[in-house]
């Protein structure tokens, strides 16, 4: 890799600032058309016209169940994708650089409340520097800033000798299926960035994560006698506390270099409690339903394993769960961690560009949830790390944002990137 | 009341004997006839057609949401009360005699789960000695055991001097509108029996009770960063574990005569719980909700008072609901506890009846639940207990069922007691 020219920094960020208002009005449309996870159709065409305006070589196809049958745990049990395509626009390189893959998911998370919203979640409104919506952060700021990568380098007349893989794929909120596709599909390269919303900090490792259910019985009772009936609802909250000391004990024993300043490596939460059906009844069930997190290294089995372990041990420890059991459940989503090594060179690659725009090395950090990386690494042997705009704490809440200048700052690092990576032509 | 003689007691147990096949009969058409509460209309067709039989004067109506307004926090609030005709029968006394009040609802819980019946919730299956059925207990078995008191008495050719009110009411089961509306109709009486599932003990006071829902904040976060977040789960068994402390320090505290050998005399049931919407966020609102039971002297408004301050006192020890406090609503279905002294005399006489029946006097125990006592008593000034056939701890479950023997007991002793009562004619 050569030492880019302050020259060419100066003229990637002139190009950048003078390509704004068509990248805000870009992701604006992105944002304004919803795509919510099952409902990807509408917003792929827009995306399409997009590359074709770059003039990419489009391959847009509906990813088949049985296609990802051998990885069928690995993703969310759907009947079919029809009507969500995947889209793929290759930038062709000149031949004899390095490929590499920009990944960004097109669907998004439901908004929820609209009434938790100042702002309109399709509405793309802009507020100083937040551009507002759902989606907007995670992660269609990501994808623009992909393709304002490569709208950068053919404004300033820039031919790659690798080639460039631009990705807008499905249904990466409930598992990742579209990015498993696409590289079921053979779209293989010697790295892959993912541009979700990292604060700009380089992340070479994701936590892996394993819902789960917990069926907590009781004895049914009319509230007037409930000394008659076991409430499920008190057995449920012992059953929490177990978990939680479980975390804690987790947190305590796992050591993985990239996590140690994270203060909750593999939170285990327990997020939906259901119980009972009537004011004036002993609740004779509880179901929870939750997520445990992993950490790079870990085993799924292995956990599950442990899980099961620690639930029993729990249920001994009182008479009426020792006799009647919480009942475990993994559900779909059982999503394994990875990383890649510290020293990989897309890592490099990319913290230089990244320090040569913005005159500082990036943060690097891992992160505790889940996204596509494992389908790159794991299932396509491609190095992935994520790196994008925007903050991962408001990407699935009301009013979501994304700062529009990292937005312009991910484009300008990820243009300088993809000349040191894929090599620039004649 | 003079001591009934041998002869006459066992006239009474004869004739008993000899209806019992008609009893059960009758019976078993209430129970295949579904009434669960707001579909009442089918089963008065029965039920009038019984009191027909036994020539009684018929008054059937719908009851209007406007006659009830006066007691309008008292019952459940509904929109009308269209094709859910109260009905009372009277069979008119000679003269001169004190009037009774002989109650049934005619109303049942919904059968719940088919899965947890081993018999039909309308079959009205017989086996040795019981009857199951949704409703069996509760309380169609009161309300044949009140027609076959009269019955017995027509066949003994037994006339009465004061005239004895038989009701089948609509709508206990939320709150108990069908008995008020009979009270407000204008049928009072100088006492009244419920034949509600008592086990054959005298009950001369019910528990109040108020129903109460409590919403408890917390702060969404994704599961990955649960530390960003507050689980309204966590926080809701807080709150739980609070309203159990002032559970126990209220069964210390509280000094009832009745009540006294009940471990449970005021039980707080939290009966559901509904929290968060997704697995993997940390959920942001938990609801909670629930029954407090009371005891009869308890005011309902002091006691609204006492549970606000205590929830209050449960959130400002801890850090987060200090700052976000739960949330109480009162629900409707606020019912005030209700007792008669235990001198009174319609209290001796049903258990002088039942003792010269069985041979021993009767259990008299007051119960936690609450019935429409206390709208004969409160609305209607009239004195009020409750006895009849049956266990209240399978009432609202699976495989409810009713003693045929104890049925056919409590008809016989209304009708001793009737006598007693109202006094036997020429």
């Amino acid at each position: 890799m050569t030492t880019p020219t302050p020259d060419f920094i100066e003229a990637i960020r002139a190009t950048a600032a003078s390509l704004r208002d068509e990248l805000v009005a870009d992701l604006r449309h992105l944002i304004s058309t919803p795509s919510v996870t099952g409902e990807e159709g509408a917003v792929q065409e827009v995306v399409e016209a997009q590359y074709r305006r770059l003039g990419l070589e489009i391959d847009r196809w509906e990813p088949r169940v049985a296609d990802l049958a051998d990885w069928a745990e690995h993703v969310t049990e759907v009947e079919n994708y029809d009507g969500r395509p995947n889209l793929v626009g290759v930038w062709p390189g000149a031949g004899g650089g390095r490929s590499i893959i920009l990944n960004g998911h097109i669907d998004t998370v439901e908004p929820g409340d609209r009434e938790n919203w100042t702002y309109d979640p399709y509405g793309a409104e802009i507020v100083g520097d937040r551009l507002y919506g759902r989606g907007s952060c995670d992660m269609k700021a990501g994808q623009i800033a992909n393709q304002y990568a490569v709208r950068i380098l053919q404004s300033l007349d820039v031919r790659l000798n690798g080639d460039v893989i631009l990705q807008s794929t499905i249904s990466e909120e409930d598992g990742g299926a579209g990015a498993l596709a696409a590289v079921l599909r053979g779209y293989r390269a010697d790295a892959a960035i993912i541009t979700e919303p990292t604060e700009l900090a380089v992340v070479p490792a994701q936590g892996g994560s394993l819902m789960f259910r917990i069926d907590v019985p009781g004895r049914s009772a009319h509230a007037a006698t409930r000394n008659e009936g076991v409430s499920a609802i008190e057995k449920a909250a012992l059953v929490l506390a177990g978990l939680l000391a479980f975390e804690q004990e987790r947190n305590h024993s796992i050591d993985h270099p990239l996590y140690r300043d994270i203060a909750n490596k593999i939170p285990i939460n327990v997020g939906t409690l259901r119980a009972g059906t009537w004011p004036s009844s002993v609740p004779e069930l509880a179901v929870m339903e939750g997520r445990a997190g992993l950490v790079p290294g870990e085993d799924l089995d292995t956990f599950k394993a442990q899980f099961l372990d620690r639930v029993e041990a729990i249920a001994a420890a009182d008479d009426w769960l020792r006799e009647h059991p919480p009942i475990v459940t993994f559900l779909t989503g059982q999503f394994a961690a990875a990383d890649v090594p510290v020293d990989a060179p897309i890592l490099t690659t990319l913290a230089s560009a990244h320090k040569a725009l913005t005159g500082a090395p990036p943060a690097m950090t891992a992160v505790t949830y889940g996204a596509d990386m494992r389908h790159f690494v794991q299932a396509g042997g491609v190095p992935c790390v994520m790196y994008g705009p925007g903050d991962v704490r408001v990407a699935h809440y009301s009013n979501e944002f994304v700062p529009i200048s990292e937005v312009v700052t991910v484009a300008e690092t990820l243009a300088l990137a993809l000349c040191a990576w894929c090599g620039v032509a004649g």
